[in-house]
């Protein structure tokens, strides 16, 4: 079985939504890439957390399976976010950041970790990203993901990771905000300069689209949910199916890179229907490919017609 | 050959977008629609135009096909609007909307129309909207698309004409100001219970989505475009496709009202690459099928596998 090491944040949101508020609870980056891909294949958490990190997460984690071997427990407070969405659940506005630990954070790998082949840079300052990548001894696929923050202030650091990644997985605003382009289009085109990756962009309740260096594109409509309560790391848990899917294939052809986004798309669907990562606890293979039955049939011609009339 | 009965506008548009200005050139409802159903089939057009409409714009229609029979010359002067989109082109603003010659328009169906089989009650007041359902003697599909304006002022009016309509066809800002609700799945079963039609919510640059009162969804995302110039009568072409097309194949069934979509999807792509109806004068059928097949491979598993692992 093939792993994925994942470098992120691991933390405490205190989330608003049209639905309801959730005080301190467990989210982060890499919480949930790593609750997302490990339906998928074995997951590697290098992160950090503070003296006030409850072990009932840790034990959470270990419970599904996930390497623990990266995640430093250090004196100090654990990283917090907080966040609040509009009626359109599509609008965020981060109102507070406390970095607290994580300014203190090496990212230093186990040895044990550095032979992994598949690679999730989630959203964490890009020198983290770039010193997890000079520890990799062999690395297959490495994917990554960036934020508001990074493109704005490290932009530089940013870029130099760019140049050694094989997918740039990201928001629509994040790519309208690297090109001051609002086409997507225009703007992926852009973006794909800055390295050798694929291209994809999440486009929240609206799906996501993937641009790669050879002109192919794959766009899918997002799964269409009655209940959406917290959009809070949907991003990163496409990007954990996503990733997850392909690992768990060991293939990188179009085929399976299209049919890791449905993969990806469909995970993600269940992630906002809870807060934190409650759904994506309870979550398990066989329910996400059910929904992906359906999502088949909500989104394809049945029969898919060669020439259509 | 089956035909098509439109009513709605045709009008003076005065467009600004990030792209550039197009002052008093053809727009209305009722305009692309039959600019793009005329693709597909026989197009009969009931509106209003003033003394000042000229010549050129009625030979246009004519060459193209479009029967004027219905189409009243009056004393005034044409319906005008005048509007203006944000960077971000999913958001436009109305800045002048003259009715003019529509304020007396009466709507007087010729005695050859009475018996058109297929209608597109397009954006235009509801009453009138009721007028030609109350003209029809055998209408085999009805087709019908509103506005805000008529959904804050004439209510119970559009909810009579609902009633009778075997598709409703709106924009997704429509939709939630509807149901004052901004979960689209939520939403669409609101409206839903305003008659027996089947839904078709339009997201702009983000595709379009089915809801029946089957509960079958079907959501397909836009043809992704990097020179979008206008997107005035996006919505309207769409509707021109979809409309055109179901009564080119004279079927009913869920296959062919999903192709229907993708054909009215890849038409309306179309219209935003230019100002008021260019693209549309230009485009063939040959065009819509070339676009479509790209559509097809960007947006279908290839291939769709039944099991995916």
């Amino acid at each position: 079985m093939s792993s994925i090491l994942v470098i992120g944040t691991v933390a405490f949101d205190s989330v608003k939504t049209p639905f309801g508020e959730a005080p301190e609870v467990l989210g982060g980056s890499a919480t949930f890439f790593a609750m997302a891909a490990r339906l998928f294949t074995r997951v590697r958490l290098v992160a950090i957390v503070g003296k006030d990190f409850p072990s009932h997460h840790l034990k959470m984690f270990e419970e599904n399976g996930i390497d623990l071997q990266g995640l430093v427990r250090s004196e100090g407070d654990t990283f917090r976010w907080k966040g609040e969405y509009e009626e359109n659940m599509n609008v965020r506005h981060t109102l507070e950041t406390h970095f607290n630990v994580l300014e203190d954070f090496q990212a230093d790998l186990p040895d044990d970790y550095r032979n992994t082949p598949y690679v999730f840079l989630a959203n964490i300052n890009p020198d983290l990203q770039m010193k997890v990548l000079n520890q990799l001894t062999s690395p297959k696929l490495i994917c990554c993901d960036t934020m508001n923050l990074w493109i704005i202030n490290q932009r530089k650091d940013l870029e130099e990771v760019l140049k050694r990644v094989d997918f740039f997985i990201i928001s629509e605003e994040e790519a309208q905000m690297l090109t001051q382009d609002h086409n997507i289009v225009r703007s992926a085109r852009e973006i794909l300069k800055l390295g050798r990756f694929a291209l994809i962009i999440k486009r929240g309740g609206y799906g996501a689209i993937l641009f790669t260096q050879q002109d192919e594109v794959f766009a899918i409509p997002a799964y269409p949910l009655e209940n959406v309560v917290d959009p809070t790391g949907a991003g990163d848990t496409f990007a954990g199916g996503f990733t997850g899917y392909l690992a768990s294939r060991d293939r990188l052809d179009l085929e399976t890179v299209q049919k890791a986004m449905v993969f990806g798309n469909i995970t993600a669907s269940f992630a906002v229907e809870g807060f934190s990562v409650d759904k994506l606890i309870a979550l398990t293979r066989e329910k996400v490919r059910d929904r992906l039955s359906d999502f088949l049939r909500m989104t394809h011609l049945a029969p898919v017609v060669a020439n259509v009339e």
